[in-house]
C-alpha cells in the first residue's frame, strides 16, 4: 500500500498526464464518437473526474460542495448501481457540457482532492479508493490514445496527432523459442502492491511443456500469411470469425491502407509506409488465431505467458492469449459499486497480457489481465506464438 | 429573374444570415449528429459554401483557385453524379475539418463570389445557378434552426439557444371555416420570379366544394385528443403509423415533456411550460391524420390549400397536407447534377405547405412545395383541418 | 346488389376455386413463409374461412356453434379491433393447426354458410357482408398464386406448380399511342354493383392532354434498358430506389436467372427460357419509373389510366401508376372492423390498375384500385407508358 | 474401436432411433424453423443421411449411385469446405424436398450402407468415419427433441408431442456437499473407446479444494431467487447478461408460463403445472451464474465437474460450467472436412457436462464436452453449485 505522500504524487502525476495527452487535440476532436467502442475524449476527461467526486469526495469529504448537481451523471459509465447514466452509444451526441466546462470541472475536483489529501490523514479504505481512482484514470489514458487514434485515423483527412509519438518499437533480435518445463507453477498477484481484483487469488496451476517465442509476430510475417491467402482459407478460422470477416470485409489488420499497390499504415504520426520490421498491431484475436493455425502453432494461455514472461521483452503490444477471461480460483468480487469493476465482464472475452505503447509506464505488471472481445481491433494489440 | 445587382444583395444577405444563426453556438454544437436526419451545423456551413465553389466558381470563374483540393468532397450531400461523398450517417463522426477551417473556407468563397459578381457581367445561366445557390442556402438556414433545436433539445441539460427567439406565434382570433366552391382552378408557379422545378408547370385542377379552417390546430386542442385516448385508439391510425407509435413509444408531440404532472415544451428559448394557445408543432403527418380522423374531418390536399391560402394567415408552421409528393402535370427534371434536386424525392413523402418560424422571410411563397416522410417530426410542422 | 340466389352461386364458386388452386400443392407447401409479404397457403385457407365465421355466422346465425374456440384467432390478419392475432412474421412458424384440420374447418364453415343462405332470408346488411367475404376470398386467391410462386420459385429445386398455367399472354399487335384530350372527366365507381370503399366517391377530375400506349412494356424492351446500363445510372432512379437496388443487389426483374449466359424466368410452369415477347413482370414501381425516365416518358396517373382504359386491352398484369394511394374526394371509411379494410393503408403506397393472370375472372373492373409499396415485386406487376 | 459387427448394430439402432423420435410428428411439424437455432426435423433427417453419403459412400463405395445429384447440398450444414450449402436461416423456407422424399432418401442410404458394411471388410479409417457418423446422428437425435419441443412449445396451441415422455426426473435425496481435495488430477478421454477430438489429449490439471453439490438446483429453489428479485438485481448479472434480459424481457426460465397466477411449464407431454421438485431446466448460463451469485456460491469448472462426477448422479440435464470452451493441452484438429467438427467453435461458448433426458443412452460419458453460447436456453440445461 502506498503512503499518503506517495499517493499525492501519484494523483498529481496521473491528473497531469491525462491533460498532456489531450493537449494535442482541437476542440472538435474531444466531441465525436465514431463507433460505440470509442468514447469522446471529453467524456474520458469528465468520467475520470466524476469518479473522484462520486467515490472519494462524496464519501470522505463532508464539506465538499458538488461542482454541478445536474451534470455529473453524464459521466457515469457502467456503474448501474449508481443512479442514471447516459447510454453509451449516445456519448457522441452531446455537445454540452463543453470542453471548457469539463476543464473547469477537472480543476475544481483536482483542487478539492489535493486539499483533502494534504489536510487530512485518511484511513486505508479511503486511500485504497483513491489509488483505484488513479489506476482507473491510467486505464482511461490508454483508452484516450486508442480512441483518439480511431477518431483521427478514420477521418478521411488522416490528421496527425503528434509527430513525436512513435508506436512502432522494433525488436531487432532473432526469433528464439524459450522452453518451459512441465510442472506446477504459481500465478496471480502475490504482493502488497496495488493490483486489480481479477489478478487474485494467487494460485497454483499445472502446465505442460511448451516453447514460447521471444518476439512478437511482425508486419512482414503477417504479410506472408496474407499473400498465402490466409484471409480466404475458411479452415484457418473460427466459425464466428469467418462470419465476421465476411460481413465486415476484413482482409488486413486495422489502419492498413493499400495505396497505389503499396501497404501504408495510419499511426498517431499520420499516414506512412508500413514498416515490415514492426510488430503487427490492431489485430483481432480471430486474426491472431488464424495466423497461428496457418503456422501450425498456437497462442499461449495466460498462465503460459505469465510463467515465461521473465524470459522475453514485453510492453509495446497488448498480447492476445488463448485464455477466456474467467475468475481465478478464490476470486472474490468487491462489495458495492466498485464490485462492478471487473467481474461482470467475465464472459465472452479473451485475456490479453503485457501492455502497449499507449500504457502509462507504471500501469502494467506481469500479472495484469486485460480483456477484449475476440473481434476488437482498436487497441494496440499484437501476439506471440507457442510452438509445442 | 433578378438583376445582377439585386442578386449581389441577395447573396450577401444570405451568407450573413447563415452566420448570424450560428453565432449563438459553442464550437462543440457545430460537430454532433444525434440522428441521421440532423446534420452537424459545421456541415451545413461547409456544404452551402461547397455548392458555390462546385457549381459556380468551377464553372464560371476560370481563374478560381480551389480553397483545398482534398477536403471539399466532405461537403457533398446527395449529388450522386458529382464525385465521392461522405455517407450521411458519418457526418457527425468527423472532427476535422475544424469549425475555424470552415469559416476560413466560407470567407474565401464569399470573397471569390463577390469578385466574380462585381467584376464580370454574367449570363442568365450563371445568374440562375447563383440564385439557386442562395435559395439552397436559405433552405439550409431552416435546417440549421431545426437541427440545432434537435442537438440542444435532446441534450439532457436542455441548453438555451437564444432567449429572444420566439417559436410560438399565437393566432388570437376565433376559428372560422372558409368555404371554397366546386370548379376548375389553376395552381402552380406562374410568374417570372424564382421558383423550384417542382412548382411547375402551372396547371388546372378540379376541386370539389370544401371548407377549410382559418387557423391552425392548437396545443389545447391536441391535448383534448390525447386526453380522449387518441394515441391508444388503433382505428384512428394508418397501419404504418400504428406500428411506428408502438415501436417508438410515441404518445405526445416531439419536444413535449411531462414534468411533475404538467406538460412542458423545449423551444429554442429553453424548457418551459406548454402554451395551450400556441399552434401544435413537431408533429408527424401520422399524428395530424389521426387527429383529423378523431375530429371526423380531414387534412386539405395541397391543391385545396393553395387555392384557399389567400383567405387565411400562414407561415409559422409548415402545414401537412393529404397530398403525396408527385410531379405536377408537365413537370420536367432539369439537366445535369441540379436535376437531382427535387425529382428524385418524389416517392413516399407528403407535401407540406406554408413555411415556418425558421424559414427565411423571403424564402417561401404560396406555391412552395416542401416534403417530408410521414413520420418525421423534427421540423416546425403543424396542420389545419378541412371540414367537408 | 346481388340477389340471395346469385350470392349462393358466387359463394359456392369462390370456395371451390380456392381449393382448386391448392390442389396442386404438397402438404409441406402449405406451411412455409419465406418472407413477410408471403403467407403460408394454409393460412390463406384458414383466414378466408375465419372471415365468414367471425363477420357472418357469429353475427347473423345465432345457433352457430364455433368450430374451435381456441384456434380461430390464429387466422386473424390485420383486424386490430377484433381480439388477438398472431404477428404476421410468425405465420410460417406454426405447424399446427394442420392442413387436414384446416380443410375440416373450411368444410364445416362452408356448410354452415350454405345452411344459413339456403334457409333464411337475409337482410341487405348480411348479404353485403357475405358479398364482401366472397370478394375478400377472391383477393386471397390472387395472393395464393403469388405466394405459391414465391414459395416454389425461391426453392433451389425450382419445382413446377402446374404445367398448364400460362402466365405469359403475348400482346401480338404493334404499339400505338392513344390520345386523350384535355378536360374534365369523371372517375370512380358509379353503379349499384359491388365495389370496395376506396373506389368511392365517383368524382370529377381535370386531365391535361396525354398519349397512352395500347400495350405493356415487354421483356425484350426491358432488356434494352438493362443492356444500356439502366440499373447502373443513378440519374434514372428515385433516391430511395437507388438505395434499395444497392442494398439488395437488384439488376433484373424478379424470377429472372442468367444461366450459362442466357436469361431464364421461373414461372408457375417451372424454369424456362425468357420469352422476349411477353410483358415484363415481377417488377417494382421503382424499376418501372426508371425505365420510363430512360425512355423520356412517364407512367400514367390512375385517373389517366381509368379514362383511357376502354381503348386498350388489360388484365394480365397489374399496372403500376404514378399515383400515390390516397382517399378519393368524398371517401368515407365504413364503420367497425370492416372499416379497417382499405383506408388504413392509404400512405406510402402506389396505385396499380388492371388485374393479372392470377386474378379471379370476375374480380376486377376498370375502377378497381390495387396498391403496393413501390419496391414490392412478388405480384404479377407490369406497366405501360404515357408519352406527353 | 468397435468391431465391424458391433458397428453394424450401432448403425442400425441409430438409424431406427431417429425415425422413432419422428414417429410422433405430423407432416407439417417437419417443416418449420421458428428461430435460427432450431432446424426443421426434416432437415435433421436429411442431413444425417447426407453425412453418410458424402463422407462414407462417396469415399469408400465406388459403385455407389447418388440418390439425387441436385438435392443433397440442401443438407450440408456447416462444412464450408464441402461445396455449397443453404444458409442456416433459410432451412425453414424450403417446402421441398418433401418429407416423403426424405424418407426415401434415408431408406436408400441406410440400405447402401448396410450393403457396404455387410459385404466388405472396411479399414480402420472407414470404420472410424462410420462411427463418427453414428455419433453425429445421435447428436442430431438430441437436437430433434429440443427442436421439436421448440416448434410445438412455441405454438400458441401447445400441442402434445408424446404423453409418455417424462422430462422431469426427480432427485429425491437431500442436498449434500462432496468435498474434493487440492492437488493434481488427470482429465480428458483416456481409453480406446470412441470420443470426440475435443476430449483429447488426456492431461493433468491442478485443482484447489472445493465442495460440489450432489444434486441439481430445483424449480422450487429457482423460484426463491425469482421471488427475491433476482431478475431485477443488476449486481448479480454479467454486463452482457443484463443487456440480454432487458432486451428480451427475460424473467423466468424458458417454457414457463404464469397462468391465473400460477406457474406452468410446457414439456413434451404438453402444458402442465410446474413441479417444484424437478431440476430447473431451459436456463441460460447467464441465469445459472446469477443464481449462483445470489447464493454466494459459484458454478464448477469443467475440470472440477469431471473429477467429482463419480460421486453424484448426472444425465438428466446438461450442466453449465464456468469453463469457456477451449482446446485442451495437446489438442489436434483432425485433417480435412471432419476437422471442421469441433475446433472452429472454440470461442465465445461455455462448456456443459453431463447429458440430458434427450440424450441417446449410449451417447454421453464423463469426458464429453458439450458447448453452447451463454444465452442459449432451448436445450435441456440445468446446473449444480460449488461452495468453496
Amino acid at each position: 500500500m502506498l503512503s499518503q505522500e506517495d499517493l499525492i504524487q501519484l494523483f498529481k502525476k496521473t491528473r497531469a498526464d491525462t491533460e498532456k495527452i489531450c493537449s494535442f487535440l482541437e476542440t472538435e476532436d474531444y466531441v465525436v464518437q465514431p463507433i460505440e467502442d470509442v468514447s469522446p475524449p471529453k467524456w474520458h476527461l469528465g468520467h475520470t473526474t466524476w469518479f473522484f467526486e462520486e467515490f472519494v469526495l462524496k464519501q470522505y469529504s463532508p464539506s465538499h460542495k458538488l461542482f454541478d448537481e445536474n451534470t455529473a451523471y453524464v459521466f457515469n459509465s457502467y456503474y448501474e448501481s449508481v443512479g442514471d447514466k447516459v447510454i453509451r452509444t449516445n456519448r457522441g451526441n452531446l455537445s454540452r457540457p463543453t470542453v471548457a466546462w469539463i476543464y473547469e470541472f477537472r480543476k475544481y475536483i483536482t483542487q478539492a482532492m489535493l486539499e483533502l489529501l494534504n489536510n487530512r490523514k485518511l484511513d486505508e479504505e479511503a486511500l485504497g479508493v483513491i489509488e483505484i481512482g488513479c489506476h482507473h484514470e491510467k486505464q482511461h489514458q490508454e483508452l484516450l490514445y486508442t480512441d483518439i487514434k480511431y477518431i483521427l485515423g478514420n477521418n478521411p483527412l488522416f490528421p496527425v496527432y503528434n509527430k513525436q509519438f512513435n508506436e512502432n518499437l522494433i525488436q531487432k533480435y532473432h526469433r528464439e523459442w524459450i522452453e518451459i518445463e512441465e510442472g506446477v507453477y504459481k500465478i496471480g498477484h502475490d504482493s502488497s502492491s496495488f493490483c486489480y481484483d481479477n489478478e487474485l487469488a494467487a494460485h497454483k496451476t499445472y502446465l505442460h511443456k511448451y516453447k514460447i517465442s521471444n518476439k512478437l509476430v511482425t508486419n512482414a510475417e503477417f504479410l506472408e500469411f496474407m499473400k498465402d491467402g490466409g484471409y480466404q482459407d475458411v479452415l484457418l478460422w473460427h466459425a464466428e470469425a469467418w462470419e465476421w470477416i465476411q460481413e465486415h470485409d476484413i482482409n488486413s489488420p486495422f489502419y492498413w491502407h493499400k495505396i497505389d499497390g503499396e501497404w501504408h499504415q495510419y499511426t498517431l504520426q499520420g499516414l506512412g509506409k508500413l514498416n515490415p520490421e514492426a510488430p503487427v498491431t490492431h489485430i483481432s484475436y480471430f486474426e491472431a488465431f488464424a495466423y497461428a493455425q496457418w503456422k501450425g502453432m498456437r497462442l499461449p494461455t495466460e498462465e503460459e505467458w505469465e510463467v515465461a514472461q521473465d524470459n522475453f521483452e514485453w510492453g509495446s503490444r497488448w498480447e492476445w492469449t488463448e485464455s477466456a477471461y474467467s475468475p481465478y480460483p478464490g476470486y472474490e468480487k468487491p462489495e458495492g459499486a466498485l464490485g462492478e469493476y471487473n467481474g461482470k465482464f467475465m464472459v465472452n472475452q479473451k485475456v490479453l497480457r503485457g501492455g502497449s505503447v499507449a500504457t502509462s509506464s507504471d500501469h502494467t505488471r506481469h500479472t495484469y489481465r486485460n480483456f477484449f472481445h475476440p473481434h476488437q481491433r482498436w487497441q494496440f494489440t499484437g501476439f506471440r506464438l507457442v510452438n509445442t
